[in-house]
Order: C-alpha cells, then structure tokens, then sequence
C-alpha cells in the first residue's frame, strides 16, 4: 500500500495568493455593482511585453514553422546564446566573473528556488527572514527538514535580520526583499558572506528585483562581493526586470567554485560540485524552458530591448515612489519602495493584516497581501506593490487618501 | 556545515543521452571530411510546428506586447480554455470521464513524471520495467528510494514485463513502451489496474506516445479501463503528439477519486487526495506553462490543428513502418514500430550495444540509442526512432543495407 509525503499535511492549508484571491471572487460575487477592485496584492506586472522582445517571440514562432529553423530539444541547461548574454550583461559588464556554463536557464526563479533543495541533504538547518517569501519556507517543510530558524525582520532592525551567532547550513537571503522592500549595502552582505565562510553555509540569495536598485551602495549580485562564489547560489527572473511572468524564463548561477559536503551511508565524506548537482538534477528532471522564452529573454539585452525594459522598470519605479510618499504624507509608517517594488505598511492602530486587508477591500477595493501571510512577524504590516499601472496606482492612492 | 543529497552519488555518473552526444561530437570532431551523421537517436522530432499552432504562437506573442491583452501569471495549473480542449478532446469525446479540474498543465512529461515524486513517501517500494525511460530510475535514486525493483522486458516475455507477486506500492507503465515499442492490450492493462486495487499501489501511467497508436485493442488512456481511476496518475505530452519538444507542454491528470495514505509521525493514519497534493506542490514549485506554449497547445485541438497534427503522425508512422520492414528484411530481430515510434532491434550475433553503437556510427554514420542505456536487460539491443525526416531515413535505411 503506497503512502503519500506526510510532510505535507504540515504545511498550511492553503497558498497566501490563492486565498487572497478567493476572498477578493467572494467579495466581487457579493458586491456586483462595485466600482473596479484595484490590485497591489500579488506581485505581477501590468505592463506589457516591450517590442523588442514581442519582435523576437515571433520570429521565434516562425523559425518553429519552418524545416530549416526548426529547433526541437533544447540543452536542459539552456541555450548558449542566452546564457552567453546574461554573462556579458548581467555579470561580466559589471566586472563579475561569471561564466555562461555557470548558469543555469530555467523556467522562472520560483521553481528554480523550489527545485534546489533536491540536491541538498534533508538533514541541513535552515535560515530564513521572517516576513519571507512562503516558496522558501514551504519547499523546506515539504523536503521534511525540521530545523527551520526564522530570523525576525522588523522595524527595530530596520528589516534586516540579525546574523545568528550559531552555525546555520542553509540561508536564503532575498535583497532588494520580498515583501519588505529592504536593501542590503555592500557591508551588511559582506557579513553575510563572511559567516557563511566561517560556518561553511550555503546562501540561496535570490536577487529577483535587482532591476530595481539605484542606489551605487546596493549590490545587483552577491557576486560582487569576495568571497561569495565559494559559498553561494544566486537566482534571477525575467518576470519583474522584462515582465516575464506569463512567459517563464529565470536563471539560477551555480559557481563551479561552489562545493559541498558529501556523507555518504559508508560513512565516507567528500566535498562535490554543487554545479555538477545541478546540472545532474536538471539533466533528470527537467527539459529546457521554451525555445521562445529563451529567444524572447535574449531580447531583453539587444540594445532596443535594454532602452525599453528600462523604461518600463522606471515606470514601476515612480509608482513605487508615488505610493511611499503619498502613504508617508497621510502619516503612515512605510519601509521599502526605493531600490524595490514592493512597499511594506504598518497597519493604522496595530490593526491585524488580514483585518486590514478586509477593510481596504470593502472601503476602498483595494487588494494587497496580509503580512502575516509572509510569517508571523509580518503581522501589522501589508504590502503594496508598484506593478499596477500609472492610473490605477494613482487612484488607489486617491482611494487611500479618501478612506483610510 | 551543509550537506549535499549525497543519493546523489548513487546515480550512474553521465545521463544516458548526454553520454551519446559527447560520443558524436567527439566523432565528428575527429573526421571532418566524414558524410553526414544521421541520427535515430534521442527521441527528438523533426517536423516543424504545423501553421495552425504557429498561428497560435504568433498571435500570443502580439496579444503579450498590448496593454488589453497582455497576461501575466497565469494559473499554477494551466488555464481554462486549456484544460477544457483536453477534457473534451482527449477523454469526453472518447468516452471518458475526466474533469478539467482534474487535468494539470506543466512544461513537459518529464518534468512532471520527475516531480510527481515528491508528493510521495520515500519509503515506497518502486516497480518499473528494465529496459526504461532513465528518468524514472534516476528520480527515485534521486529521493532515497532504497527499494526500486525491476521487471525484465525481454524477448521471453514479448517485452511485457510480469505483474509482480507481491504488493508493490508504485508502478511505472509506459504504453506505447519507451524504449521497445511494446504495447498493451486492454485486457493486459486492465490486469495490472486489479493488481494495482488488490495491494493499493499507485500507478504511474506514461502515454506520451499514444498518438501512434491505430490498433483498436489499445488502450490511448488507462482511464478508458474500469477501476483506473483509483490507482492511477497519467502522463502526456505534446512533445511527440504535435512537435513540442522545444515548446515545453505537457500534462498530468490526477483523478479526484485518487487517494493515499499518510502515515504522521503522531502515529496517526488518514486518506488524503492526491489531486490537493499535486496542486499544492504546483502551486509552490512551479508557476504555470508559458502562456504562449499553451495558446500552441490549445491549437493544436482546433479543427485545422488536428488536421495537420494528424498528418506529422502519420508522417512519422510511415517512417517506423519502412525502417521496422527494412529491418526485417535484412534478418534482424525488430519489436516495435507499430502503434508507437521506436523500434527496438536485437544487435546482430548479440554484440554489446555499445559496441554495436560505435560500430553503427564508425560504418553507417548513423546513432541509435544503446539499449543497456536503458537497463541491464536492455543489452543486446538499440533503439532505432522514427522521427527523424523521411529522406534521412531512407538514407539511414540504405546505409543499413549497405554496411550491416
């Protein structure tokens, strides 16, 4: 008789957005003749696909159409030429050594980040900011492992976790953060690197929302730092920088520098590539992302694709800073929202998050996420996020300034 | 300090199909001047994309670059109008009972297959045929699986392997067979599903290549047969049905009637859906197909689509047929080639199969797959596909008349 990963029945019931999203249907379906409910909630974009990169799908398609352009399997690992582009841009142009068979194209960061952990022993301890993004947390509790720390991110350490003093074996850093919108200085995730050295940790840093960082102090890569091809992972998507969400394409950076500790049931120990892992796994489990995507992510670096998704990114930077300056000027307290998408409220009167968020939704239609739904020191806060459209952010603020 | 999955290193040290590429590229390498090599290797197609599916890509890829129509994360389980041409198409029509709620899209059967594994225990005892698909073996070693035993498929037994006498908890099948071509009556199937309801083992039922099939007495779905959908998880793809191997689609159905045990460690012993499983690990590690690869797989059921799909097949079948007759005319020992794409020929004089690989691509310039690849019981024989052109094929064909 077969059984079923028990593990699971440890997880909370339901995923953050989908109950989000059932609440906001419910209220929709009870409230017909309500005026239009405004997302901030989930973190997706709004804006569409630059022509660069439109351009490129089509072609794409087309060469798919036709026996002599025809691409049937791709390298699981991805095609040369899209990893060759992320080297140059991403890393090499910024005086990062990174090399184009140390990267890894997947279908975006979320199953990368997830899919990690099958190459890392049950047994590791794990570190990770609480609020967090929940992929972290839940992917862990489905691999069964039970030592799950959560650093407390709050207001009395300006949302940066402390560093803990003992030796932690996993530890997901995401900065610019999801969903505090915090940054790290080049300093602070020295130190990060550092312990990991020390302790001979294994960062997961997830630098989704790089794209959105201004300020010369806030490293795009923990690759810019010393020390940190010995010790850490680094993830990237196209969904926030070029507005991938529907497209599927991320990348995962695994430095052949990277080793970890093998024990094996002999009792035998040896230090393995995590590379080499990864590759392994991907080669077994997964095929490649799509032909198109990939052709559509090399748009994102010709020289048209750059000027518009860098508008784009700017786009969603001004209603970042609409969103935190109007929210600071009707005397809330606000984190995050520069160098970062997501903008990180304190609750009116410690109101809970979930009450909260029912109160925007039925004065102000208004959805954001609970940040209780990112852990429990979430709670207190909601987050906002800047992928909303110029308008539609602007009469949410209109909205805010009416009822709150 | 961390610590790898070190079941890792229990893995054979290359991936079947990355071995034999390195083998032809290091050919190539070391005779320039030689003529073309043809492969009927990797089960990679050819054909490209029918205009209707291009059409559908195309259009996608404009409707992404409007602000009216541009769509960002879609569901974790594939979209409606995706999921609806599936139930009605693949199952209603032909007279079974599937649910669009109950059908899963993902970016392609292996992936599925592979991650299916981590909604069950990892104590099971395992099943699958020897030779196999290297994925399913590789997974398992992957997740600690200790007990993985193998069914012969040989000549002795027409390449059906026996039901086991014990109880075993997870059953791979794979019909139309990768690698022999093998097929299953439905009275064959139909005994290993009351196998699977005496001992309540999970089936996990591959049918990517159910396209091939014309013979009436062969089963496209297991859900055609009484009691399946008790026992069995199903896998499919567009990869071999209509060209999508670099398009990445695919999908997984999980009945609602689907159900196993979890064991807590508390002792306690509950029933729990396997669909909410599955949908709760798609809804943490993964976020949707590309909505561009599932607007191809949506044309793909439109009336042209299937019209031109149709066509491909049969393109491919004739390629099977030819090279399965040619075979046996020169003597040799084929199974395969009818109602799927591969033919599974014996290596004359019971040479190894990588000896017969090497002679095969040294002779002919041709590559197969090297049947040991895909398990010890394998050996003796190589996988011949039919998927590749069909000048390329005859070519192939005449190089065999020639030289073997």
């Amino acid at each position: 008789m077969f059984r079923v990963n028990a593990n699971y029945l440890n997880l909370n019931e339901s995923y953050l957005f989908s109950t989000i999203a059932h609440k906001v249907a419910s209220y929709k379906e009870q409230n017909p003749g309500c005026r239009e409910v405004i997302s901030l909630g989930i973190g997706d974009v709004t804006q569409p696909l630059v022509p660069a990169v439109v351009d490129a799908m089509e072609k794409a398609s087309r060469q798919m159409g036709r026996q002599e352009t025809f691409r049937g399997y791709g390298p699981e690992q991805g095609y040369s030429f899209l990893r060759e582009a992320i080297a140059l841009n991403d890393y090499n142009d910024r005086g990062v050594d990174i090399a184009p068979d140390e990267i890894f194209i997947g279908d975006g960061a979320k199953s990368d980040i997830a899919n990690i952990l099958d190459i890392l022993g049950s047994d590791n301890t794990v570190a990770l900011a609480d609020p967090v993004y929940p992929v972290y947390l839940d992917s862990n509790i489905m691999a069964g492992r039970k030592e799950i720390f959560k650093l407390p991110a709050t207001a009395s350490n300006n949302y940066a976790p402390q560093i803990p003093r003992n030796g932690i074996d996993i530890i997901y850093l995401c900065y610019p953060n999801n969903p505090t919108g915090a940054t790290l200085t080049r300093k602070e995730l020295q130190e990060w690197i550092e312990y990991a050295r020390r302790n001979r940790s294994l960062i997961l840093f997830d630098s989704a929302y790089e794209a959105f960082i201004t300020d010369e102090d806030v490293p795009h890569s923990i690759y810019e730092l010393p020390g940190a091809k010995e010790v850490a992972i680094e993830f990237r998507s196209f969904s926030k920088t070029a507005g991938f969400t529907g497209i599927r394409c991320g990348y995962t950076v695994v430095p052949k520098t990277l080793t970890g500790l093998a024990e094996c049931v002999s009792g035998n120990r040896r230090e393995v590539s995590l590379r080499e892992l990864w590759n392994r796994r991907q080669t077994t489990k997964f095929n490649g992302a799509s032909y198109i995507s990939q052709r559509a992510a090399e748009a994102v670096y010709s020289p048209a694709g750059k000027l518009q998704t860098r508008e784009i990114i700017e786009y969603y930077r001004q209603n970042a800073k609409l969103l935190r300056e109007s929210l600071q000027s009707l005397g809330c307290n606000v984190t995050g929202g520069i160098n970062a998408p997501y903008i990180w409220l304190s609750t009116p009167d410690g109101v809970e998050s979930w009450d909260f968020f029912d109160q925007l939704l039925k004065k102000c239609q208004l959805v954001v996420t609970p940040g209780v739904g990112f852990g429990e020191y979430g709670e207190g806060h909601v987050r906002l996020t800047a992928f909303n459209t110029r308008e539609k952010t602007i009469e949410a603020i209109e909205r805010l300034q009416t009822s709150l």
